[in-house]
């Protein structure tokens, strides 16, 4: 079973996400354990501060090494080798590649700053990994690891049942997902495509590998960088570029 | 005030998230007042289904379009221009850039699909745009709306006091933070640099700014290509490619 520690000052942030859906079913079926852990709690020092200020000035706050050091010493004592996570705008950017790689893993830590920056000898000498899940500012690290459990718990053996099938996800194959509808085949006016209503099953293949090129060339080109092309798949590129000229 | 509406399956997700922190502030302060819907409510058929079978065939499920849109219909009846927001993995790559433009708007809608694909209805001809948080598989598009909510809101005028400083986060201006310390200076045998610790601000400034752009050259180098280097910074970089060699 998958142990997953998390670390932060806001343990409260995870109560709704971790007990809904996909990792409530997950933590059930015993497919993985997941703790909050206040790494306040670890502070040394007699008002349990965490923060204090920068060396060499500046705005803001850095959180102190100390305390996260030990937090991260006590949930990794018993652990052979943990994957020592920090979420932080400067880490490498998250990908589902990423997310295979870490469902392998047996222990992950994820340590989540709020605000602040972190002292650089957590990055040097404690963490294993820094992820960033997006180039955006995030308040805090939390929902950072909210992503990173999501993608990678969903990929443990188990926890998907037949609610839904992760090869047929965007990513996973390379490409984009082709469009998807269902009933009415008339909604106020608005149509489904003839061709998913012809019950011609090739037909219905070759329009969603064409539909799922087209908005992969369309929307994320550079997926398609090192995707390996059929040569008819290559064939529609070219009749697209034309287009679009 | 901004008004964010989240239509969601798993309203109790949010809980946490909400109720935290800068969101929590920042409804407080009256900065935004958000507002988690249950789409399922809007379903116009006796068992309240959201979901059906694929037209064409195929694994996994299809939300319908109705209970949709008559969510967002209900929810932007009093709106003249609402922007309307659908987390999927086909969206557009969700950047800070978009924070910013989002954080202009007076209504947010974020549609969040669990799990199955949207009927394509739904983005042709009821959303304004379509958003992605990162090229990485979710459960569902709760934590993607999470993420917008968070990035968005602590733009808003009156919500960052003096906690946090917008201005020097990574993204906001075009490189990754620099190192942080604070105390103590010998943690454990690991050591604060003695320039930090000199108090010639010059130096330490140059020293923060070399570090920022080394830091961004070594893990980031895309952010570079589109940044307004220095003559000096341009020496710089000369020099660590060389060494890079």
């Amino acid at each position: 079973m998958m142990r997953i520690d998390i670390l932060t000052l806001f343990p409260n942030m995870f109560t709704g996400v971790l007990n809904e859906s996909i990792l409530k079913k997950a933590q059930e079926k015993k497919a993985v354990s997941i703790h909050v852990v206040n790494f306040r709690d670890f502070a040394d020092n007699k008002h349990k501060t965490v923060d204090d200020y920068p060396y060499g000035g500046g705005a803001g706050m850095v959180l102190k090494p100390q305390p996260i050091f030990d937090a991260v010493h006590h949930v990794t004592k018993d652990s052979p080798h943990p994957r020592i996570i920090l979420l932080c705008p400067q880490g490498e950017r998250y990908t589902q590649k990423k997310a295979e790689e870490l469902a392998k893993e047996e222990h992950l830590v994820l340590i989540c700053g709020h605000y602040e920056g972190y002292d650089e000898r957590i990055r040097e000498y404690l963490v294993t990994d820094e992820i960033s899940i997006g180039d955006y500012v995030l308040t805090g690290g939390e929902l950072g690891a909210m992503v990173i459990v999501d993608s990678v718990v969903r990929l443990l053996p188990g926890v998907l049942g037949n609610a839904s099938s992760p090869v047929h996800d965007s990513f996973s194959s390379g490409l984009l997902e082709y469009p998807q509808y269902t009933r009415p085949a008339d909604f106020r006016g608005m149509k489904v495509p003839d061709v998913l209503l012809s019950g011609n099953h090739r037909l219905i293949e070759e329009w969603r590998e064409q539909q799922s090129l087209k908005r992969t060339f369309l929307r994320r080109p550079d997926l398609l960088e090192n995707y390996p092309l059929t040569e008819k798949q290559k064939r529609w590129l070219e009749q697209w570029k034309k287009e679009k000229r």
